[in-house]
């Protein structure tokens, strides 16, 4: 989960001891971002939603208030029930973009393969969540829900939730301890208990492990969406206390694809018009990387007529940058003359105090890449330099001979913070998501194991082929005999498991 | 100007006849659209000025109160005069991007080619404005200046002109007896008389003719940069009326090129993006029209992955459309499997209720041509259509059976309302606007008689070279041997003057 | 007409005063040659209709045979009237790709538009003139025929022409003696006297003002499609010697943008190909001259991964350059580090023997523009370098020290020598052609004077709307208040006049 | 090797039992071809060595004569030793692109890290291959050399080999006894035995284990190029009887992506112009199989301004093509309206006659896939359909209703048959062989088993660094820091093993 980047010192740990098993895991957190829609700043700026999350002056800690639902339900604690029907609305906006779910819910709904399912989950409340969350209950299940992030829930939404009857405990601007007090109110309940596990970050199957560990005897499975959370995973299996299967959904073909590649073509462009209004034709500018992250960026700037560069620590990719119409060169050789600089490494210090003295007047620097210190920022919050902050996510920092330059989100990820991500991106980690909660709960005997486990190839297929009426795209079917002479069943897998691994690389994102 | 689509019944003509004078221009304002920085829309939204223009509880109009600025002049009239460095600031950003206006400062500073010039100018006053105001005053002019629209003027960048010394009566959210009362005071001041005017959309020039006609005996010529205001000149051209030469900026190649292609290939992602969050990728588009603005769109939605076709008129058009891979369609033919209709025609009634009502679910509409009327949005206004507004500049309209199209800035131009024009493309116009009042104020005797003139294109190639260091653009020279046998001056022009026309096109933008 | 750039020297005129007459005519022939199906190189080398086009070993002059049709016929001269059946197949071939001229004969065969229309006509002699020529013959026009081009013929198109009664008079390989007889033996006939001429190049114009001036009283217009023969047309309006109306068909828009934007950008890719196999990916290319060319190559080049530069004299031009994603750089500044080395200037000595000498090792050079002098290939011709013919129109330069550079054609023109044309191009010319010789013909008395006219624009527009169908592109009518609206009239012309001289610049191709 | 491909029934193998164990293979041969420069179809009509090689008079056969070169020995069989000198010069041209062995000599010629080793190989003879035989020979081996297709060979070449000492045995034009007795004379010769092979095909090695399995208890490793070749000696690995290590050269990354993605990219064009001399703009396009060639093809004609739909079975490929802009349809839907269709599926009667029925007249129909049966060719050859041969490789299929249908290369490869291949992807194949070579030669005892190996990542990424300085490439190197962050060793390799597998895919090439 992606709180690391938003704010890591203002989560105080129950005790020293979780807080150390949480320091083990890494800091770097992935560029997971992508799937999450609604980011501290981007509620605060951009989002659509955000207007109709009220700052209301109702101070009142929900804890603290008694709520009923109109079915006489009181169990679930959000900020207020009353913005049930507004976001009712907001819910439905969101299923217009999101009809693989719809249907997936027609498709299965006849033999409601989660019946018996109880899932307890912690994610970002949001519209699109609520489309998942809701396919699951159509689906069989029952639901207990609460947030991964202590800003990012739509409140109208939380409400709608709960009036339809899920145990929801979330709202926007949680303190700490409200964080985890929502959490163990999902999972500790009387007459109920989970044996389905959907996380986001890895924060709910923590509290499992360290406060009801007894749970794990029911739960089937675990479904992990983050970066950390996963590693968080496979550290635990690693270390033989992984008690349950789990299945990473972080790295499905379709949503890397679409979280990395298709999502940055337009990300970057979004993230760099909202923030500084530029013009991209005839701009020069240099992207560290062509991972997949900088094959998207790459791509669209030049489509907008920049005149774009590339840095490669890896040959092969470099030679793809070259046949694909890329100078590859050092930072240091250009860094002098360019307009924008955009990190897309997953590495540390690749721009740094060095190159940021020697660039331009007015160049932009951002970062696309999940680290947070791709851009070496710390080394420029020092007394000769002036930081001007000029709207929300920009600064300039200001050079003693006037030079300024504009860094965009402090270098943390553009697109988490400047731009936001389609409902359709969305969709594609929803799908999945509730695919893998089918697999797991529906697997013979012996099928899955206490280890961390891929999407089965041909559930991914099925996740994008959900997603082609979309786009009006209708598949070819094979016959029987072209079946036969690809050795290939005809309705898929159509690529053997390992192909899903192309997108997964460690340097270059 | 364009406030023909903004607030048209707003404004209450000083008399009858007046209003009839006006009334003779057509309604068809064009799309001069793009050079105007801020419009109200805008303004409200997204302008990052627009946080710095604050909405005080100081309800005191600017009328009424005396200020004085720094070096004790009060002959200016604006919101607040403190606001002056917060101001200078402003204008300080905006000439990073316009740096051929502070060339065009130090090339021709030395020979102060309007020295003795009295200008007085009514446009937008914005940052960007300043930067072309303070380099006349550099030129040696002396300045009086005033908003062409009640709404744009950016109060603090108001208080820092005043500050400099510039007359400068404007303040955001004038009346419409503020607007004629501040042109007023610029016309009608003791001891100074204009001798240039410098215009946009008329309203300053239509004042001269009425209220102080004699001030024309001492006027060298008038810039205009409003596609109606250039058609108010050419309208009293024709009728004889016209007493002093007057340059048309509107039509100036670099200019047009800017406004058209480039700068709505970049703005029709913008527009869509912060309205709808929409991805790009695999959407099927219509494009109606294939002029510049068309060929703008068309251009960067296919290189974002939409699958875009395109309507035409004009076979030459069609020709070129089907020519850089678009199928040239009829919109009924399509319509039904539209996810976005984007109309750049300049004709009206280009999709008609009919066709709305064909639309699918989710359908996003909006306008990038000059009229409001492209998209027949008046007929959706019928009772058993349902309007919700669900972000600013974006309504559901929905159909009874629950389809909703999604339309976007009520039909007007969507980069106007919903997207930024770039300082530079605003550089190029401010460029081109101080030529011609230097071409004008300096022209001999003879040159420019009582008519409508274009640039010369020697100056139109000057403003583009301007312009190239921006992107570190080096020209070749012509060798005297190359310049003889291509029958060309060494410095140019290097084109016909012909050549501008082509992107003069009357149907399709 | 191109011939001055394939053999000039070859052509000895009658008398000396013919040659003087012919040495006024400036040698910059334009780019028209994209209009000639058939140079003498490409005839060589690639042209399919070569391999049909037997180097029989019957050496016997056509002049001294006598032949007769199946119809009794010996009113023509070709090489082997034998050959027909073999030319009908070629001709049938071209149709499929010239539906428009079909069309042509389709919507107009009823009404007749050439009855009584005696056209002599003088063009390259390919299976796409025949069905231009049977076209004009389908609309009621008697035709006499020969070629502009001592090489270009095709002999068994001829004979087909000849064997359905085409008066035609030409062959491959024609001496000079031959190329006037044939042209003296279409105009100089009994009982039968032009009325139109068809012209491409101007020679046969210019032999009729030489031999037979009176043939003039009866005829009522020049159609010339050369960039030569146009510009002797003007020489003589100007000189007040031009004795009938005149048609320039070179300057129509549709034309010039086929002939130069999109036929560029596809000829530039495969005439490197054929010539080098070179690999597009990752090579550095500069292309000097950013006109219509100049466009063409750079958009191709770009999109197979090359990485362009592009320089320009003109700063309107280089700005565009800059908007679209090229650097505009000096030739001398990038020189040394290029792959490929474009000419697309019309200008002379834009590369010099200097930047020859400062070329990599492998650098391929060649000339998209019109002029052969584009690069200075004579400077390579001295004692010190050595040329090695690697291949058809492919030689290496080689230095003392080793180095080799590529030149391509020796200069001249890349496409005219090394690509071809597709019958598509062709097909606009020809339309074309028809198009005014109906205009001419028809046209009431005293709408054409003795003057060089341009078609008219809704004619232009014709031309384009017949080639539409192609595309499967369907075009939207205006609705007569639409066309109220914009002030058109419903069935075009729908730009203004002027419009089409958007494709004519003067220094940058 | 794709000897399958283009002369399958001419081999006749020396006893049934051979006969059997080859025809145990599959049939399906792979598309292997890119890697081949010269096929026997190209060798006849495109290829520019060919001209070289003459179609002299000469008829007595290599085996017949006694030739001796300039320092007296007779170890060899070529055609005629008197071109060696012809043949250098073709050798040096293409060292000129293949920079990277040169490179490659340069570094390891001190180390010679080939020296002592007997290299036996079987591939074409082409002046590609001679750069790759001289590096071996630069870096201590010695070489024996024949050829793997009996059309390929270039006869210069071979001579130029042989005068500089390779015992080579080969010529254009063997009969099937000659390529056996070549490959014998290479492999049993007295005084010398093979430690190393170098096979494309399959065919030495086949040799090998039937005639001289003794042989293996020397050699130390077999290097394999092609598709077939490598399919054998997994099946030999499987069957237990792989008695040494082979190195799979084909499926290495560098190679895959050059092959596949960026060749066809090039080639699509080229082998369509060639063909057809078709305009790309306008043109609709229908691409069977969005995999890596499909990718490559949609791309390039996308970017002449086609309009290009696809086939898909995969729905992930599918979603893939969506999100690129295409169109994703079922054959069927479109194909009436087509004017190209493209296979590049790798599957079988992927266009079948039902679908050739219905296209339309002119449509043009190729193959890029690696099956000949992509397109269902037998079907066409009925008694209502005529054939029409219009030019080298290009058909026309005609209805009885007069409908011709343009079918190119019979359906067989297009880029093998049509197009030729850049030395500079020739030069990423030798390099990857030569490459293979050496670790084979050096590995430490244990290293490799009895098994088909990949290249290491680490190797794989070598290749393509030293391809970089052809593009003036200049990679980023890691800092300690970074290195260690990132958990990667500062010189790589740079990503997993796995990563390599991205371009295999299996339905869809």
């Amino acid at each position: 989960k992606n709180r690391g980047s938003s704010f890591p010192a203002r989560i105080q740990f129950a005790n020293q001891e979780d807080k150390q098993e949480f320091s083990k895991f890494p800091t770097k957190t992935g560029r997971r971002s992508l799937s999450r829609s609604i980011s501290q700043s981007s509620t605060d700026s951009y989002s659509s939603a955000a207007s109709y999350t009220d700052s209301s002056d109702d101070e009142t800690s929900p804890r603290e208030k008694t709520q009923v639902n109109s079915k006489g339900s009181s169990d679930f604690c959000v900020k207020n029930i009353k913005q049930a029907e507004f976001g009712r609305r907001e819910i439905e906006i969101a299923e217009q973009d999101m009809s693989a779910l719809i249907s997936l819910r027609k498709r299965a709904q006849g033999e409601k393969p989660l019946a018996g399912a109880k899932v307890v989950g912690c994610t970002h409340i949001t519209a699109q969540t609520a489309v998942l969350i809701e396919t699951l209950v159509a689906l069989g299940a029952q639901c207990r829900w609460t947030a991964c992030n202590i800003y990012s829930t739509q409140n109208e939404v939380a409400a709608a939730l709960a009036e339809i009857g899920v145990a929801v405990f979330a709202w926007k601007g949680e303190s700490e301890d409200d964080f985890w007090w929502c959490i163990d109110r999902c999972v500790n309940t009387e007459g109920w208990q989970a044996n389905m596990i959907l996380d986001d970050g890895g924060d709910l199957t923590h509290w499992v492990y360290k406060k009801y560990p007894s749970v794990f005897k029911k739960v089937q499975g675990i479904v992990e969406e983050s970066v950390t959370g996963v590693h968080r995973l496979y550290q635990l299996s690693k270390a033989g206390k992984l008690c349950v299967p789990a299945m990473n959904v972080n790295d499905s073909v379709t949503k890397q694809k679409f979280d990395n590649l298709y999502c940055c073509r337009e990300s970057i462009l979004d993230g760099l018009k909202r923030t500084t209004d530029v013009m991209f034709g005839g701009k020069q500018v240099v992207v560290c990387g062509y991972g997949e992250v900088g094959k998207g960026c790459c791509s669209a700037l030049k489509a907008l007529g920049a005149i774009v560069c590339v840095t490669e620590i890896d040959p092969i990719c470099a030679l793809q940058a070259c046949m694909d119409g890329f100078k590859v060169v050092k930072l240091n050789e250009v860094v002098r003359h360019m307009d924008m600089v955009i990190t897309c490494t997953g590495n540390k210090n690749v721009v740094t105090r060095e190159q940021l003295d020697r660039m331009k007047n007015g160049c932009i620097v951002c970062n696309m890449g999940h680290s947070n210190t791709e851009i070496d920022v710390a080394s420029l919050r020092t007394p000769e330099l002036t930081w001007e902050r000029v709207r929300s996510q920009v600064d300039h920092i200001i050079w003693p001979d006037g030079k300024r330059v504009i860094l965009l989100a402090e270098g943390r990820l553009l697109n988490l913070s400047c731009s936001t991500v389609p409902s359709f991106v969305l969709s594609i980690t929803a799908t999945t998501q509730a695919l893998a909660l089918i697999e797991l709960y529906n697997a013979p005997e012996g099928r899955y194991r206490q280890d961390v486990y891929l999407l089965p190839k041909k559930m991914d297929e099925y996740v994008a082929s959900l997603h082609l009426p979309n786009f009006d795209a209708h598949l070819t079917e094979l016959s029987d005999e072209q079946a036969k002479y690809m050795g290939l069943n005809k309705n898929g897998p159509f690529k053997p498991n390992y192909y899903r691994y192309q997108h997964h690389s460690t340097q270059s994102e």
